[in-house]
């Protein structure tokens, strides 16, 4: 039994994906043999103290107030942020600097131009990078991808795509950094996801219109007042495919009664398939092989058949949770930064998808298709 | 017990639709106290045979070759078009011009144009028309409405329609009529139910873009060579509706596995609806007024508590069909003709539909949203 | 086109399945091509007023408030019966002597004794009987019985059935005929269908003990006393089938939010079925023959491949209703008078029924097995 | 910051269970604010290769062949056994005498008997047990319980329960320990489950009759020959209730096409549950209170507002899996050992499903109703 190299840990910020991010390591490292071993080293956060409490419940060895200490420190391998959303750029870029991977939550930064900044420096170093789209990492999620690229489907001629949640139905909730025109909005936030979905399974994007509406027009600034919101609060666009289909999307973060919209349908000229988010364990295949008469949509339950998930659990439908997913997404970037295979989802993969998200918005606005 | 005045029709065509009827007649004469007492007066059909064994099997009194006969029949009341659509506009006008009520199956007409026509030339007569829209009939349709209209939903932001189904699915199958640019694809066929039912549920749309695509460019032409299709396989919009809502909708039959795919969902400030043709006896419902932890979407199952389904059945659950739907759509045009409430879908709103299929159309060959 | 012979019908009582039998009277002489044409003849009602009333309604050319007229009017040729159960027998058993046959609603009568004297009085006089099982006219039901048939499922294993309402879940309801000890309960009432439907698929049942319980232990008498229940509001049983499978019923009617809970799951060596009353058109296949990692409960929606299904609509997916299963119900009986097959649920299977009902009722309060 | 006591953890077994222990252990330790601190300090197993191997997999510090050295080592505080069953009496009974915690994945021994021997022991001794039943952990359950207990459903009056699966289906699949007489069987199995979840729900069983069923007579004995199977393959049972409800469970391990039927539906006088283990985040509420006419089973998503799903995930419908029960079952065995509330599942407890299990074997020989 040889050791493992250590893969460390540099973890910047302590919130709900900080803390999504330590489970996953954890996960990570139990459920997969990695060809690492994952080390949490120091985690950085706004003060001393927080920092320490963080490191203690997360299991971190060290802690600082001063999250730059971390690039210098030749001991760390990977520096991973989930600090505010301003700070992503800042951050990676430093990191990339000192010749850290990068591991960055969505999105990767306001604009599609600093994205690009990011990925470029990222690939000239050859330091490997990870954004957090983790829905990608769903097995029945790679079981489609499979089955339309084996021809399972035939030829794809139509696909929807949805995300749809309800977190921002309450029209007295505040205005908060995500209603920021700066890279806020549902579009960005959640239409986001079903970009990267779609892309994932049917192949690129070829051309985008967009509708981006704004339904809630102000909201409260916290201060007694009323801010106008300007960004969107359903982003719509058609799409055309580089494979010949042409589809549609949707990013709505006042879908109320939705938590978990994030479904898509693809027709195919042999079958269909259809998921919904709500049910992540579940795929929904129709074939025209099947004999007349016996035909129907079938659900087909997340099994060992399925890779990843007979990494959790031996037997089928016992079903794995959203952390899960985050766990899958950390065992792909440590293989890849092993040099096995490709990240899940690199800096290159989320400039992808800013620059669609813009050109969507873009197009809304100027009502013509645009080409990506 | 007073006998009820007679309404006699005069039905023209024999093949699915008019088969549909006259099982629309006679459940609506059996489950409804209709004001006026149906009659089936005379079937016309292309040959005296056909139209003589119709007549006798659908319990037609009189039958005909020469439909123009009934318009001068004085004993009948309606003139019922299910003759190929290239016929509806000739059939219609002589109908009115002679003083019958016209009831005719959908498309109304190859154009707006024509459809308004119609529609003018009926309403100046002082004739009941009636297009059929039978989805629209559904009780839990009519659920939908009323709950919208009563504020449950609160104010209505979003929504998605669909109407997918796969009967064009297969390349091999030979161009028909419905592929006739005057007229057909999938939009004006499908696509159109998904848009009354958007204007029955939120009410006027006013602006559209869309999104029409080809995905199977030939087809078989019977003669052993191939013909190049022109309309549209999937259609697509976005919509602002005037109540400042914005949504989408999506017609297509190409949506290989679906085969009612008459989708709806709204979302409102404080709920919102979901509903599936697939299910066509449930809706469901989300309230942001059910208590905290116990929210969810309710499968509402169709039950007297919901007119006109007390009428099909006293239980709750038991189910009523498609060929039930057209009872009802029956049962409210005699209501009409008898001066108890607007016709279910008069020539006019067939006329509304097609202006607003012929604008998505437009809008979606000039990339620009045009007003409805 | 020869002429039909008629089948005229003298109907008695006009409640709620009175007029289910006239719906399907009337839906079944639009939707199939019966080898004879019903006529309704006489309809039977407590007083003359009522009883005109009625006939109009229905459409009946006669009327009368005595129903033993019928029996000498040689016009007639079925009997049928919506009078209250206390009533069936007497009734049956005059028609059957008068050389009529009998289409009576269900329960056939109040004990087994007196279905065999009924059953056999019609054999003997070469009369066909009918009892209204409807739910077994199902063309997804059907489907599953020749599937299993087929050996689409392997070798039969395992069955659960279940027929669960809540009309009775309110215990300041008042106490009904429904809760007579002679013919009442829930297992008569509704456990009743799910035997039905456990023998129409997996044939004969051998063996069973039963488990019925009385939760609602009185009820208003409706004289501003309460009034004991003696019957079951659960009747449970366990089966033992020829086949050699084994398996399950419950009939419920205090299964609070169950409108239509008329299910079955059915377990064999190669497959699966599972089906639900609450959404009667779609039937879920389950096969080992699918391909590893596809495998899944497949959702067959009802279709023209599904017989009767294509005589009520061409195309798939539409739906059916509650009302056309009565219908073809009566199609399955005007066929068997012209000796076209057997019927669909003759006296003789109601007599089954009513002894399977009275040995787990029996074998309920002797905790032991019975031979059935 | 204080330091928590460490509670150190000897694992016996490194299998399927094990391994789910140990994600059990991580998970628990990184999601939860336990008041100790898990520490995996010896992992045993047959061989010191494969104890090596798996102590450095899993993250133990020590390793060995034999576990009966854990028993000596004062450092350990838990003895976490996931051995074949049959070993489990004894070595439980071995640490409860070395003064250890014990936790004992499921079944706790082949007899009530030896369960009811180990749990005095344990009891006796002060110390704290813990049996693997996993799906009791589920936020839904509780959900489920506490609405029960709060009186939502009214008057609690009938129960269904199911767990179903289909590993056992193929007869072709050889004889294994669990078709051993001793324990085994899809009664203990399974419907050990099923019954688990019944009480955790409705409180004690009181009566039970039951039916157990052997469908596959006999299995490959992997050298070449046939081995008659003695076990159940189906255990159905009828059930009264201390509360007064009757109802009735089944543990199925042939049911083709079920991978996690662990179901369950109860009915009150003001509402009913259901539930299905196929999606474990969901569970459907119907209330006759709410407004006539919008009535509907409610499909509640689990969310923060069903603890401890908010420890999983800040965000509702995003969804916990299997090994995510697990978790919370270790953090609730943790817990307990801190003297902060009872184990989830005792030994006790563990000892009531064996003896639920062996009355129901019982009664299925001897037909009759058995106190428990």
């Amino acid at each position: 039994m040889t050791e493992k190299p250590k893969l460390s840990i540099g973890l910047i910020g302590s919130g709900f994906m900080g803390k999504a991010h330590v489970f996953g390591f954890a996960t990570a490292q139990k459920v997969f043999d990695l060809p690492m071993e994952i080390e949490l080293h120091t985690l950085a956060d706004i003060t001393d103290a927080a920092a320490a409490r963080a490191a203690h419940d997360f299991g971190f060895a060290h802690a600082t107030s001063n999250w730059r200490e971390m690039l210098d420190n030749p001991e760390i391998d990977v520096i991973d942020i989930t600090a505010p959303n301003a700070l992503h750029k800042e951050m990676a870029m430093a990191a990339i600097a000192a010749g850290k991977h990068v591991y960055c939550e969505k999105p990767l930064a306001p604009s599609a131009l600093d994205a690009a900044e990011m990925a470029e420096a990222a690939e000239q170093a050859g330091l490997k990078t990870q954004v957090g789209f983790n829905y990608l990492c769903n097995p029945m999620m790679r079981l489609a991808k499979e089955m339309i690229e084996a021809g399972e489907l035939g030829e794809i001629r139509s696909y929807r795509g949805l995300h749809a949640e309800d977190y921002m139905a309450n029209a007295k909730d505040p205005f908060t950094f995500r209603h920021d025109p700066a890279g806020g909005g549902a579009l960005a936030d959640l239409g986001s996801h079903a970009l990267a979905t779609a892309e994932y399974l049917l192949g690129p994007i070829r051309e985008v219109i967009g509708d981006c509406v704004t339904a809630i027009s102000q909201r409260p600034d916290g201060k007694g007042g009323q801010k106008a919101i300007k960004v969107d609060d359903i982003g719509r666009a058609f799409l055309r495919f580089a494979n010949g289909a042409s589809g549609s999307i949707e990013g709505n973060w006042i879908a109320t009664g939705r938590k978990m919209q994030h479904d898509f349908e693809v027709h195919g000229s042999k079958g269909g398939l259809v998921f919904t988010g709500e049910r992540l364990n579940e795929l929904h295949f129709y074939s025209v092989e099947d004999a007349p008469g016996r035909r129907g949509f079938r659900k087909i339950e997340a099994a060992p058949d399925h890779p990843p998930y007979g990494n959790f659990c031996v037997a089928p439908g016992h079903q794995i949770g959203f952390n899960d997913l985050k766990a899958i997404e950390v065992a792909g970037y440590v293989n890849a930064i092993a040099r096995q295979g490709k990240e899940p989802f690199s800096f290159r993969d989320g400039l992808r998808i800013q620059t669609l998200v813009e050109q969507i918005q873009k197009s809304s606005a100027t009502n013509a298709w645009i080409s990506v």
